[in-house]
């Protein structure tokens, strides 16, 4: 996967305008030893990413049209302040969401994806949200509530993950894989939203 | 469960001790809307709850002595600040992270739950970390850290929900609803971390 050859508005991943992460290839180790994820996850997750490749605008408009939509104080952080639909934003956010689903699964887990992490989790914060798009909607997306929705992506991952038709033991090895790398993530962005060192940055 | 009849040392649940939580009722019951949490996973809550009740020694002995202890960046935290082990306060922690258990799947998530997942949350942050047991060892515990070995509760939990022979779909059942609460809760214990306003308490 060649990042320059995606062409999604306000994607920047591998390039110089993301900032180097406040968290070191060392604290993403000490991450993947406290959540279990081994080479074994790797793996599994390299398959979910060939399972989910072609999937990820059904997945991504399920959460989004069929849930998200359905939850106002989570459906405002992509709308207007007004309350109503900012479609172009949401166009935009759904493809970058999109393709957070392959760069979880495909993406080697380097200096790159560490940076691409932590800008992700700052465009959720009060320093850079709705910057990327040029638009006036919440001012940021608290922390619980994306903690809490990561819940829901996990479980409703299960089954686009079954697609492909894998056994049952494949399945759910690509559904570890997910869930350890979603704690591994959820880790990295609290660095964004609290004192890096608090967050789990050795000192 | 009458909770003044637990006595374990430095289990202060339901008790004047324990300060009011800054997330109110109605905070959970976003987060709750967020993660999908619902009356069914409350049944399947309970349900875990009597399957797990007469496993507690075992899940966190597991935990505790077959992974923390092989993970020195978090076994640290439990032992004495130059590395020698502290019994004594694995032996009292130990006892509530098995009530802790129960407490999840067994207690009414109401104001007292709220508070006592703040005042968890906080015995892991520098304001009170070491002071319940009296002992002197590591400052705080990154959260980061906390996030990333949940992973490990959850992916390890499945097989104690299967131990009472319950079919696939109970245990499934079970185990989604395991996943939400620790969702939740660890989207709570983020408060203790950071601004509550970013942590997700609605101004």
């Amino acid at each position: 996967m060649n990042s320059s050859a995606i062409d999604i508005p306000g994607y920047t991943y591998g390039t110089p305008e993301v900032a180097l992460s406040p968290a070191t290839l060392a604290d993403l180790e000490r991450l993947k030893v406290s959540t279990g994820f081994t080479k074994e996850d790797e793996y599994y997750l390299h398959m979910a990413g060939v399972v989910l490749d072609a999937q990820v605008e059904t997945i991504v408009n399920h959460w989004r049209a069929n849930i998200i939509a359905g939850i106002p104080h989570l459906a405002k952080h992509s709308r207007n302040l007004d309350g109503t639909p900012a479609p172009d934003y949401l166009a935009r956010s759904n493809q970058r969401f999109q393709q957070w689903i392959r760069d979880t699964c495909l993406r080697p887990y380097d200096q790159d994806w560490l940076n691409y992490q932590h800008e992700i989790a700052l465009r959720h914060t009060s320093l850079k949200k709705n910057q990327t798009d040029g638009v006036t909607s919440t001012p940021y997306v608290p922390y619980g509530d994306i903690i809490a929705f990561v819940a829901v992506l996990n479980e409703t991952m299960h089954s686009y993950l079954a697609a492909n038709g894998h056994d049952a033991a494949a399945v759910s090895g690509m559904h570890k894989a997910w869930c350890k790398s979603m704690h591994i993530q959820i880790a990295l962005w609290a660095g964004a939203y609290m004192d890096t060192e608090a967050a789990g940055k050795e000192s």
